[in-house]
């Protein structure tokens, strides 16, 4: 059976504008790849409700799991519970479970549940909540796809959560050898291994450090002899 | 006159599989944002023909600008010239003025211009080259699309070549004030200096950090007084 396919949109502008670079798409590949999760695909789009709500419809559609992160915070441009709702064709609205978690987190923490903060508790119609152990203001699966906060912190902690309930398929195990040799010396005896081992996968990336050309070869798969033998026959390769 | 509007497709397996972390990305935003141009999405697919295309030929009639990066070195899943030429409607072959500086460059480095790296020649027709002063194999860009390396040091390079080329907008400019205030008590407020200010945009970017919690809160358009006069407001808000 193949591995379960997933896509993350990112709704980022500050990744967008270059204000900062992305950690919770890192952080979801290598979760992912540990488990036999094939991240296939990711979107990075403002935060513009036609523009969230075109991602979300084309990529729910097209892949097993969907995971999404940023735009449920408190302020005016949070606007992503309300686009999934759309996408998914929902009723969107303030739930009592979400609420509840809210106000004792705002009391214990000696804070006002505001307009502002109850808007967090906005959750679409059949959603099931993800927990958030660092700031409390919940994410939510829906169908295929889940809304998980951009802070990294909470972002993890919740793909900790939903984790354990996606059915993953066979690890994918990968080993790599460094090659000191220009990439278009490798290219030729790199294509002939992937012909021989078309069950595994053979990805070349290249370097220049220190002025010496080379590339670092990964060869990955889920059976882990035929990754050991790929990678035996490269190094034999490249010791000649 | 609006900005002119970009989208960026990282043809990317190792950043997919958690391998490496985005750099090209992350440096694209920032030049992009410094010249006026909107990076209004990106996207991430895998070296798979098909999702390539689909992705090209969806960003190029969307956006004013396309940047690909990765997928032309002279490996066999190198197919980023090949899937442009297919999303363009032209044909592509090995061409004359990009064999030269392959032949040039290997001759100077005592190298063999085999045939994986003559693959490194195929360009689109219609295509311009765009010079790579690291490695020599060109990018090149055809009609609103630019084609460059995914080696961050080439990428680079390749960007700095292209940017002059391309007509900006005026600089978005941005200030930045840090708030230690829940983001609840700041969405309040944002929302109505939002309002008053609808030529800027207000992005509010919240942290956690030794147990305080605050926001980063970030004001951007291209007309500086008007960003000053709303950071001055912000603080004096938050002073209260």
């Amino acid at each position: 059976m193949p591995n379960p396919t997933a896509a993350m949109l990112v709704i980022g502008n500050e990744i967008l504008s270059g204000r900062t670079r992305d950690a919770n798409m890192h952080h979801l590949a290598g979760e992912f790849t540990k488990r036999g999760i094939d991240l296939a695909e990711v979107r990075i789009v403002s935060d513009e409700s036609a523009a969230i709500v075109e991602a979300l419809t084309a990529l729910k559609d097209r892949y097993d799991i969907v995971v999404t992160s940023g735009g449920i915070g408190p302020t005016h441009d949070d606007i992503t519970a309300d686009c999934v709702a759309e996408a998914m064709g929902v009723s969107i609205d303030v739930r009592d479970d979400a609420r509840a978690i809210l106000a004792e987190h705002y009391e214990r923490t000696g804070k006002e549940l505001n307009d502002a903060r109850l808007r967090m508790a906005r959750i679409p119609d059949g959603a099931t909540l993800i927990e958030n152990p660092v700031s409390a203001a919940p994410g939510f699966s829906i169908g295929n796809v889940h809304v998980m906060a951009g802070v990294p912190q909470v972002f993890q902690a919740m793909v900790a959560s939903v984790l354990p309930t996606l059915t993953g398929g066979a690890p994918l195990l990968s080993q790599s050898i460094r090659v000191e040799r220009g990439e278009g010396d490798i290219a030729g005896p790199l294509r002939e291994l992937a012909e021989e081992f078309p069950d595994l996968s053979f990805g070349s990336y290249p370097f220049h450090e220190n002025g010496i050309y080379g590339a670092h070869v990964v060869v990955r798969g889920s059976d882990g002899a035929r990754v050991d033998a790929a990678v035996t026959q490269l190094a034999e390769t490249f010791a000649e």
